[in-house]
């Protein structure tokens, strides 16, 4: 008898990590596609990509860590949608390097996220990559209602973030120079929470969220959603953004701004939401970052000074 | 003013090639997420992911080939479920060496081939690359009535094929060895036709589908999908498979069968009927390729000989 090519082992201890039942389920993996019963209302999607030596480093990622991470920065875009999330497809290209306890290792860690955000990985493809690893994960999600999107805000429109910013970046740092202190900052860097917490919150809180987005890229550039350049510009409130104390500690030995570090600092993932400033009572919980204004800049204002910042310094994979 | 990074410009450039108006798109591209309204009936997803130097090599595939092409090989798999394919996520990760004209050639021709079977690219990802090109295709389709799916077939069920094999694995050698005849096998391997044409055929004639499935590995792999390890073999009747002249041409070059050559290349993406023998007169214009039988064994009947085949020839991307 023939035997089946060896990736179908693989695939198989795959499908045993990542299956789940599911009701709306009609066709699972192991066909030519994944056939599932639509959900309520809007269908959601949204596709990301990582790359080894780009977006991860080995050196200091292990498997779980980036099974955890890749999904986490998919999900923040879920929740930023004030969506639901449902179905995963994931997609690896796998140099020699990576081993089948490695793949063992990304999976489990992977389908515990999902599980703890009642979704499950459905499919995707698994081929071999002659030197990088390369992960691309697509989420098929749904809202009831309408979607919260990202719009473009007037002058004296608020902006809030769902938690405090710039730790990521601090951790990342951390990882890389062996610093073992730091634990929030490595854990917020390694394994950062994507706010679906927040999404019932949000939804029931519809019609004060004049736009929403997730702080991926960070906020510099991330604000850009809600401007219009010819138009707006944006004024950071430093003495009002919640600092956290290892951002602190970290721009002291650094010699650098904290406020700084948050602003320009990525992959934290939480969620800026846009609100007219008569509705800041709904969200006594949100930390405040700053105001649109008709400046056509992006201002710093802190201790009675302004700076008019000129060089972008957030995230840029590409 | 501060400048959006130069990412948003690239993205912008591919926005303006492939936005077409949809009456279903609720957010299109440039959210946290692409929303858009359900098609009625089930949702069907498929996911494939391309690597430079395994899948395709830049020494000969142009950027409008390898546009086509991964897009191609992932409407197949649409194809092979019976569904009708609406929205794509492209990710790509994308080295130093690929330029930006490279990039809007490769999303010319992959929007072109959308155009034609009537979907459209809405979204996904971009994002550098330390060396290697890599493609991850996402479809979103939909079914109005049952999937078509792969099921395991009796003994004496038949499998069709809906047009000839083996073209794509010598037009990859034509390729290779810069053999500038044999022009139907290099335009199979390039610009291969995904067998959406044959969808309205295939649900008309759903109650005679036992099974359906697409030739994308080479028959002796795809043909596993039909067959029982434990209770069922199969036989190739070779004298009866139509053999492309190319592929005899090249089979006499080589010194080879060409039947061998046939029933081991991938990548042809004819779609594989599995059939009752009685319902044989529904699918007159498929071609016959070989019988379930209960043997546990793939053999080759050619001449008045049968040949055992013991090992696996399929093409092997892991």
């Amino acid at each position: 008898m023939r035997k089946p090519p060896r990736e179908w082992n693989i695939l198989e201890a795959i499908r045993q990590i990542i299956h789940r039942p599911h009701p709306n389920i009609r066709v699972p993996w192991g066909d030519d596609a994944f056939v599932f019963r639509n959900f309520p209302g809007y269908s959601v999607i949204s596709q990301d990509m990582m790359v080894e030596d780009i977006h991860f480093d080995l050196a200091y990622t292990t498997a779980s860590d980036l099974g955890y991470k890749s999904l986490a920065g998919n999900l923040s875009d879920v929740a930023a949608m004030g969506a639901t999330p449902h179905f995963i497809h994931v997609s690896l290209a796998v140099p020699k390097k990576i081993t089948e306890s490695w793949l063992d290792e990304f999976y489990r860690s992977m389908t515990s996220l999902a599980d703890k955000n009642s979704c499950q990985i459905v499919g995707g493809d698994l081929t071999s990559s002659p030197d990088k690893l390369v992960i691309d994960i697509n989420i098929h999600s749904s809202c009831g209602g309408e979607p919260l999107t990202i719009q473009e805000g007037r002058p004296g429109d608020l902006v809030l973030s769902s938690g405090p910013l710039g730790l990521s970046k601090v951790g990342l740092w951390a990882l890389q120079n062996h610093q073992m202190d730091f634990w929030e900052c490595r854990d917020a860097h390694l394994r950062p929470c994507p706010r679906l917490d927040l999404v019932n919150e949000l939804v029931s809180k519809r019609p004060y969220v004049k736009g929403l987005t997730d702080c991926s890229d960070g906020l510099l550039q991330d604000i850009y959603s809600f401007m219009n350049p010819k138009k707006t510009g944006f004024e950071i409130f430093a003495d009002q953004l919640f600092l956290h104390p290892e951002v602190i500690k970290y721009s002291q030995q650094a010699g650098k701004n904290p406020v700084d570090i948050a602003i320009s600092g990525g992959e934290d993932y939480e969620l800026l939401v846009l609100i007219a400033p008569e509705n800041l009572n709904h969200f006594t919980e949100w930390q405040m970052v700053g105001k649109l204004n008709s400046s056509r800049e992006i201002t710093v204002h802190e201790k009675g000074l302004k700076r008019i910042l000129n060089s972008l310094e957030g995230w840029q994979h590409f």
